[in-house]
């Protein structure tokens, strides 16, 4: 654990940072490797989590298993499942039946819909999926900034945090930052469910999105555009690649698309104008072997 | 196109391969970079694929669009919702709707599963993953070899073949190989994606499992061990990394599982007995930057 290091740690702002040391998240494995020797690795849990809308099935997902309140309402939250001015009156985990119930109080909008719909389909899944397009139609994100300075110090900061990735890879991160500061740093197993746990953290604890920048560690799809949009985040940043369809949907939201963000390189395909070429290039250095994210896994 | 090149190709041996100069299949955007110079690069595209088992609708998948008869075969096929010996009458697809039809001669047993469940739940997705654990009890993958001349072999043709990837980034490739050669590569965005038109090429052309190995540049989850498993493949490789129960579920079933292989290097957690180390390894170069994957996406 970092809770008293000797020195200033490069992370001293996190109000959430990924916990490598947690023995429920990661296990050490024995295999041989190339050369027919025994080795030891450490690998990745992931585990199925139900989760209900009040008494409605909605899916199961395949996560790491930690903040599973956050996941869940992140979850409802980035499908449209649960508004942003709907309440939460609880969440109920059960980690050894794998279950999570978020609780309104009263019917959901999207639970009557639901009724309705499964009586000639039988899909939640399609139903959200629907609506989903709705959320780019209209919508007004804020002015805001992304400063070249503050990408480099985000990226720098990000790849040199004790992460579950850099223990034991297969995982993807994503990472909600205001400026150059990294603030809530979330892992999984799928990087859907680390955009949703951070989805359900700002909506706990009333944080506001106009002013952040989101960083993932996952391609930049369709599904990552309409999340980050419907969060009323300005800003999306990748160190991995465009979908055609990713960037299409986040010129029609005039949402800041950067992607392919590694060492000093960067391209933005969407929203270039919130970018402030501040940063000297000759003082960023490229990516070193050592932070370079080996896709060992969660480099989608 | 690649149909007539004036020297011998590496890639001789494919039944399937990409096809990185379909227009269809990417684009080309323009931008800026990270100095604020304008510039042009290629994105694949991504589209909604709405899939029906006759009158039933299953899901909704984002996919590049290439090979959808295959996709949606191997996504029933790999889901359980159709069996290995279930006869298709027929495959529609209507192109501008984004829908595929597989029909069959009656209405199939996991319809009739359906209609049952809807009445309480109302999820296909939720039916179809409590069944797929019971595919790894009382499996039985054949004996079979993985020599690591082949495994080197494979991965230096798969790396210098022309793909999507190459071309555009941001997707995964799956590849099924005999041996030294790979015959069959599909790419998609997702590679659950990949690995479902693999077995739908598979179902469709009769393809025999017990002596293929099975390569995906993504990681070694459990989904994509259950589906290996269920294809009957008795070798999954991968360059990406593990997740714990993608290990353990492979050590049930015997499934040999090898991954982070990139290079010489390679870990196996499960199944090395297939193994055969026959390679000279100061003849095997370590992966060069150029056929690096950068994981400008795809690395999932």
């Amino acid at each position: 654990m970092n809770d008293a290091p000797d020195t200033e740690p490069a992370w001293p702002d996190y109000l959430v940072r990924p916990q490598p040391d947690d023995p429920k998240l990661s296990t050490a494995v024995t295999g041989v490797d190339h050369t027919g020797a025994a080795v030891s690795t450490r690998v990745v849990h992931e585990k199925p989590l139900t989760l209900y809308l009040n008494a409605q099935e909605i899916v199961t997902m395949m996560t790491i298993g930690d903040h599973p309140e956050e996941l869940a309402i992140g979850y409802l939250l980035n499908q449209g499942m649960l508004k942003a001015n709907d309440s939460v009156t609880g969440v109920d985990v059960d980690e050894e039946l794998g279950v999570v119930v978020v609780r309104t109080p009263e019917q959901t909008n999207f639970e009557s819909k639901l009724k309705k719909r499964t009586q000639t389909s039988g899909c939640a899944q399609g139903t959200a999926f629907g609506d989903l397009m709705e959320v780019i139609e209209g919508v007004k994100l804020p002015k805001a900034e992304a400063r070249t300075s503050w990408l480099y110090a985000l990226t720098h900061k990000i790849n040199t945090t004790p992460s579950l990735y850099l223990e034991a890879g297969a995982i993807h991160g994503c990472v909600l930052c205001k400026q150059d500061r990294p603030l809530i740093y979330m892992e999984d197993v799928g990087r859907h469910n680390a955009i949703d746990k951070i989805a359900g953290y700002m909506f706990r604890h009333e944080i506001r999105p106009d002013d952040k920048i989101f960083y993932t560690t996952g391609r930049l799809t369709s599904e990552m555009v309409i999340k980050t949009v419907r969060m009323g985040i300005p800003v999306l940043v990748s160190r991995s690649g465009f979908t055609a369809w990713g960037v299409e949907l986040a010129r029609q939201a005039g949402l800041t698309l950067i992607g392919r963000a590694r060492g000093k390189r960067f391209i933005a395909l969407s929203g270039a104008e919130r970018i402030v070429f501040d940063q000297d290039l000759g003082f960023v250095e490229d990516e070193s072997a050592r932070h370079r994210r080996k896709g060992a896994g969660g480099d989608d």
